[in-house]
């Protein structure tokens, strides 16, 4: 009675016609166009968006003259990119970096050469590249970085976040909100214009935490992103710089998808000459002949790698394999793309399973040497017909403050570990298996004592080239 | 040269023997025993620890005439367990309840009868069970939620953390932080005294998110959880109040470990009688007999769950096929411990490969209705025999505000999707795999128009009962 009452005090008969629509007069109140608040460019951000002025990549590539000769630090390539990218773009006002207080630590300095950190107060002689107009925006919070980046793609700039590996799980929740948001807006809301994708580059990563140890070393992020809606989110795990550069140009040029980049800092050799980097990127999947031996015929083994120190760590296990069984037809598959592995049904970047099984074969034992924790790789690819023979290595939560090469020891991911693990399942070397394993026994023993005497990995292992 | 000056300025001569040990009169300054700082009970706090005082947790038990003939919810009548273990300890003052704003929501309101929420300030009248020495630490701040709940466990005390499973992402990392911590301290350093585990239920879970949305549905810190080492994780989803309260009574008993409860606060039919529910968590799997029509030969299909909403639709499944195919033997198989999943090489709580395909044969389709995101269950059984005939329904990131049934439709995983899946994958059902098919089709769309119209679920789902 007394809700019937109040709500009749509204005389509704006055503001709606007889079917109980609104009267034309107080509908024509109702804002068009631009006026509408989720139309407006401040809202629908996509609307100001302009394209980034973007370099060449391929001019900053590292001279690769054969597979392993030459050693950068990727990380540090791809600032230098990114420095010219914001010199570029720094009239337009449309592109920030953000982070942690690791742009320099994650070897992206070069960019202060053009820009320096935002920092209003007052400053000091000593302080390093703070300016007022400073478009990198770099505070120890990331969940400071995260929003401001979400807000500034959101209105329409471009942005890119760096930040230690194992720490970006401190946005995981605002992730998943980004991530949510996005799937319902570009697929659900027609009107609402394609923004600039947010782009992590996640350095600093688990296998190279050699002064901090296991406190800093989790890979899961990627774990927890690729729950999220397949048209979304992708995973890239360049394996050097020119392969670095080429995924981040793409990212740079992509649209409302969440992009995450894994890559190192430190020096490590250099496989792929740029040419080979973009055709490489741009399938996200391939045989690295150049590695291989099984040209001419089946192969015995595939080794598959995703991640630079799983790269390494494989290509040095291949290297062991062909010069003690010469006979031994390895392929050796690189993946930096990880959605490739996913039924085509699964993700848009999945591999058709024909493609699939022409790469790793139907019937042949697969070691796969990961990034991450090894379930991944299962999980991606449980639906494919080889499923049952591959094998994989990652981080399995063993770590402390040691030598690089200790890391992937105590994890089984080093190439003795890899050379015996082909051992075991390739069936025609179970003769000749019980002398590379104890090989493998002997070179781990030699490795315990070695780093416990002097504290750094052994000159064999730190000075390795791969030598075909 | 500077450095040499400045070290011997200290002169090592006195400090050190000629073998380059500390001299017996300076060691003789280090402290012995307690004194040490990490043996000081302060910081090994496992010295501290007292066991609660736990009342029979089988006297709160829901009384279950027949499987699905009473009603509950879940966390309410696990809050007052939780009320009572409050009330038996508050001499003590051992024992504390964490979470952001959500005791009452989340179902735990009965604790308030015995304790408040701690409050140091000014209270007025209006004001909701503040106390000066509440034992519910609440504050809409998971971060300091989970920091004070870590102190509280390392300094030698009990805490439960109550939460919306949503938003328990937020502190992803410094769930990380503790787990690493934990696997440290209880594997490697023999001194430490365990310490009580760190507990979470997850509630206002995504399922029933009638009124919140897509922003509130995410299942995946059990994705992020089972990263961690196996020997420090575990993760329970009792699919009703009986199993509840078994599962609650264990983790307030374990030591050094992270539980993981997920638990659903809204009213359910209840299956299990306590007597049933204690083996039924016990094995942390079983066949579900009385649901189940395969006793006397094998089964056509297993159908499994993990749980409240996929156990609800599983059995709602069963009973029309049980209907309309009465020829068709079906297991029912529940699952409360996510780990018996794992192989027994991987986790302590994993089932021996025999046991399993005991369960779960070895030929059989299964057709599995998971809680979270689907993968999860591929990760934790790739490697078991039948995998290849696991088929799983989860979580796919598609909802919004709607009805609790029209959430499972949303991502196919109520009863009739279920039944499909059945009769798609059942050989000799081929024959009358049209007619079902067309039976589940326009029970969808006769769901889809009254939802629409009524804006709540069809009376024969919302009334439905278990008919056996």
């Amino acid at each position: 009675m007394l809700l019937e009452q109040w709500l009749k005090s509204y005389q509704p008969e006055e503001l709606f016609t007889e079917e109980g629509a609104l009267i034309p007069e107080l509908q024509a109140l109702a804002p068009v166009g631009e006026k509408r608040m989720g139309d407006n460019p401040h809202t629908n951000g996509g609307k100001l968006l302009r394209k980034l002025r973007l370099p060449d990549f391929s001019a900053y590539a590292v001279n690769v003259e054969a597979p392993g000769k030459s050693v950068a630090e990727a990380t540090r390539v791809q600032g230098k990119f990114l420095r010219d990218v914001m010199a570029a773009n720094l009239t337009s006002k449309n592109f920030r970096l953000f982070g942690p207080d690791e742009t320099a630590s994650n070897r992206w300095a070069d960019v202060f050469d053009v820009s320096g950190r935002t920092w209003m107060e007052r400053t000091i002689t000593e302080d390093d590249h703070l300016e007022m107009d400073g478009r990198v925006m770099e505070i120890l919070s990331e969940h400071t970085c995260q929003g401001w980046l979400e807000g500034y793609l959101l209105t329409g700039r471009h942005g890119f976040f760096n930040c230690y590996e194992a720490f970006i799980h401190i946005i995981d929740s605002m992730f998943n909100q980004h991530a949510k948001w996005l799937k319902t807006t570009s697929k659900d809301i027609a009107w609402r214009r394609p923004v600039a994708s947010l782009n992590y580059l996640l350095s600093s990563h688990v296998w190279r935490q050699d002064h901090n140890g296991f406190s800093h070393q989790d890979p899961g992020f990627i774990d927890h992103v690729v729950n999220k809606k397949s048209d979304i989110i992708r995973v890239y795990l360049p394996p050097d710089a020119n392969t670095l550069l080429s995924v981040t140009d793409h990212c740079l040029r992509s649209r409302n998808q969440i992009n995450v980049i894994v890559a190192g800092k430190q020096p490590a050799p250099q496989w792929l000459t740029m040419d080979q980097a973009i055709k490489h990127c741009s399938s996200g999947i391939g045989i690295w002949e150049w590695a291989s031996n099984d040209a001419e015929g089946d192969p015995d083994v595939v080794m598959a790698c995703a991640g630079d120190v799983p790269t390494l760590e494989t290509l040095a296990a291949v290297d062991i394999l062909r010069q003690k069984l010469p006979e031994l037809k390895i392929r050796v598959v690189n993946v930096v793309n990880l959605m490739t592995l996913q039924p085509k049904e699964e993700h848009p970047h999945g591999l058709p399973d024909r493609h699939f099984d022409d790469i790793f074969t139907t019937d042949k034992p697969i070691i796969f040497a990961y990034h991450g924790y090894p379930w991944l790789i299962h999980r991606l690819t449980y639906r494919r017909s080889n499923h049952h023979n591959l094998h994989v290595r990652g981080y399995k939560e063993e770590g402390t403050t040691s030598t690089p090469f200790d890391m992937v020891v105590m994890n089984d991911l080093d190439r003795f570990h890899l050379v015996a693990d082909v051992v075991d399942r390739v069936p025609r070397l179970r003769q000749r298996a019980a002398y590379v394993k104890q090989y493998v026994r002997d070179q781990l023993i030699d490795h315990r004592h070695y780093i416990r005497q002097y504290g750094e990995d052994m000159p064999e292992i730190r000075d390795w080239i791969w030598s075909y």
